[in-house]
């Protein structure tokens, strides 16, 4: 089933400008689409428009040592630094950063917010020229094509032809994908962790949920609640808890809470958050609302959804690595039933299928999906690997 | 950690009366705790209240023949016939009825609706008389043990004083186990399917979400949203969203929906239900809220997480079953990921250490957590045999 086809949308008509509303935040900003609009997968143009980066580390004379990392649904472009809204670490400080794994004395690394999302980049909370208004539900649909063709722009900005890495867990997984199949020559190494080449049904089905749980909100008010600066946060935290539960695996959290009481020796006989399970969920909800808009989440999971990569090869996924001389790591996790390793196994498959370059290992943890964010030795221990090797590959000077 | 003690729970005071709102139900109604009422959990007294039930069959002269079928979190009475509200079939008409597996020309068929349910037993919906409002949040907090203390009562009252099964998949599993501790005398066999002696902490998070969905919902108005005729039915919605893919496993959805689109030939690049998974969603979750009182979902859900047999046992699950005279089948199925095998075996585990009698099958099925509700012969054949067993063991004459 075709869902992915650039065909049968035939926008053209007048580009689609947006005035950003967030321009205080630290790192980089960048007006894309003035000169040429910047046509989307929907067929509607966008541009002018503002992206938002960060970058860490130096970028060497010949501009061979880029990383592009890619950010997950939630994630920001705030990849190794304290996050300027919340003041927690960055999602990946313990991987990237001076001496890590992804080692910024030697690399330099970029990241780039999506665009739909809140973090500077052009989404649902900026400003419609054309009505002066926020766009709400307005904002043209994107897909993770659109948004990694928006980092492309970003990356010819900063002169890079090729970059050297191009690494992203679960939707950063999906653009990793994208980029090596859409851009192979612009990509010397790919690595999705835990990701997929398409959205399941169930995936689908837990978005829809949190979907559902956002517009339920009378506050979410049809995506034009930013006026009144009253957003549908009990909408947002619900869809947040759910989503939560999906990140971390039934064992983890048997091990983590299990039937542990919060602050408590008994049960109360009602609805308070006896269980630490519930404590701990409804923190997650609670403080995501600080720093995530609601319809951002909307646009960005159905960006996620409309994810296939196979879509546009009559369903073969193959076809989508014809001849890529991009030399992929792909990395799972045990105990991630969001993003199984079966997904992974399917995209190994395919590549082998067109003889590319590929290394794939699955790490034994109980962490589920969230593992690509946590501790995990074995995992940076196999990332680590892999860089050094293709470092060597590509001769790049200063790689240790 | 002990969480069902009932220790350190002094109410006594007055017995909360419960006046049902629901009387005109198919079936059969009694009046409980109308002389002595009835010492909750909680230690709060209930009576007189109302429990609605319906029988299939005939008990036989000496009163030996009677099965107690238990519902699950959403089900109710109307085990073998049309449902009154939905007219839809009974949740385990394919399975209970003449000339089936559980064979109604041979068996009693007794079911009970649950304490705190809304299809005729003493709930949330039902008036308190001391206000003359409905009671929401008011109502006492429910047990597994409650609802099961309320069931023998009418198995007394039926003249039963052993019934020859109790069975129930999921929440009628954790009845059934209750049954099985609290008083073995008066069961000759359970069969417990799907089933677990306690709650996960991801399913406790599950119920959390599908709780906080509901009372995110504005008109949930704390519980008292009766007066207006306005329930929260976009909350309750969520809510029944959530869990319903729970009871799912990932491969039947990927089987079922995939990635199919609903009545169209392209995604639509917005927020409608595109997928056929998500139209199959909203769906049901539409389609729940004619039929369940929100609050009802609040109390039930809660019963199920507070449930954890080895609780008053220090933790100990064999000591539950110590000297039991039951015999146990118990049944699990592979893609049930809610009610996992492995809880199922965790309850073998603890019989097996008391020298219980005990059959145990695993049910290879790609239809998680539901396939108890479901077409599945080599679960019916598997119940059909014990059942079989037990009756010749049982010198149940008329048992085919």
């Amino acid at each position: 089933m075709t869902t992915n086809s650039h065909d049968g949308v035939g926008h053209t008509g007048e580009s689609i400008a947006v005035e950003p509303t967030v321009t205080d935040l630290p790192g980089h900003r960048l007006v894309l689409g003035a000169d040429v609009p910047m046509r989307l997968v929907s067929g509607q143009l966008l541009g002018p428009f503002t992206v938002s980066y960060q970058t860490y580390g130096v970028l060497n004379a010949d501009k061979s040592n880029a990383i592009l990392v890619c950010h997950a649904l939630t994630g920001d472009q705030y990849v190794a630094e304290s996050h300027p809204v919340t003041g927690r670490p960055g999602w990946w400080e313990r991987l990237v950063g001076p001496g890590l794994t992804i080692n910024t004395d030697d690399y330099f690394v970029i990241c780039v917010n999506v665009l739909a999302g809140c973090m500077g980049s052009a989404g649902p909370k900026d400003i419609d020229p054309r009505t002066g208004k926020q766009f709400g539900l307005n904002f043209p649909l994107i897909t993770i094509t659109d948004m990694v063709a928006a980092q492309r722009l970003v990356v010819e900005h900063l002169g890079i032809t090729q970059l050297f890495a191009v690494i992203g867990g679960s939707m950063g997984a999906m653009q990793t994908l994208e980029w090596a199949s859409r851009y192979p020559e612009m990509v010397y190494c790919a690595i999705p962790i835990a990701g997929a080449a398409r959205h399941s049904a169930q995936n689908i089905a837990f978005h829809e949920v949190g979907r559902q749980a956002i517009m339920a909100d009378p506050k979410w008010a049809g995506g034009d609640y930013y006026d009144d600066n009253d957003a549908p946060e009990r909408g947002l935290a619900v869809a947040r808890m759910a989503a939560h539960i999906t990140y971390l695996s039934d064992s983890a959290l048997h091990t983590k809470f299990g039937r542990n009481l919060q602050d408590r020796q008994a049960i109360t006989f009602g609805f308070d958050a006896d269980f630490q399970i519930e404590s701990y969920l409804r923190h997650q909800g609670r403080s995501f609302v600080e720093r995530f808009d609601a319809n951002s989440y909307l646009y960005i999971t159905r960006a996620m959804d409309y994810f296939d990569l196979a879509a546009e090869y009559n369903d073969n996924l193959p076809p989508a690595f014809e001849d890529s001389p991009v030399r992929f790591c792909l990395i799972s996790f045990t105990s991630d039933w969001l993003f199984p390793t079966s997904e992974s196994r399917r995209i190994v498959h395919a590549l082998n299928a067109v003889a590319a370059s590929v290394s794939f290992v699955e790490i034994e943890t109980e962490s589920g999906h969230d593992a690509f964010l946590l501790e995990e030795p074995e995992f940076f221990r196999i990332l680590s690997g892999f860089l050094r090797g293709a470092a060597d590959q590509r001769k790049l000077a200063s790689a240790s």
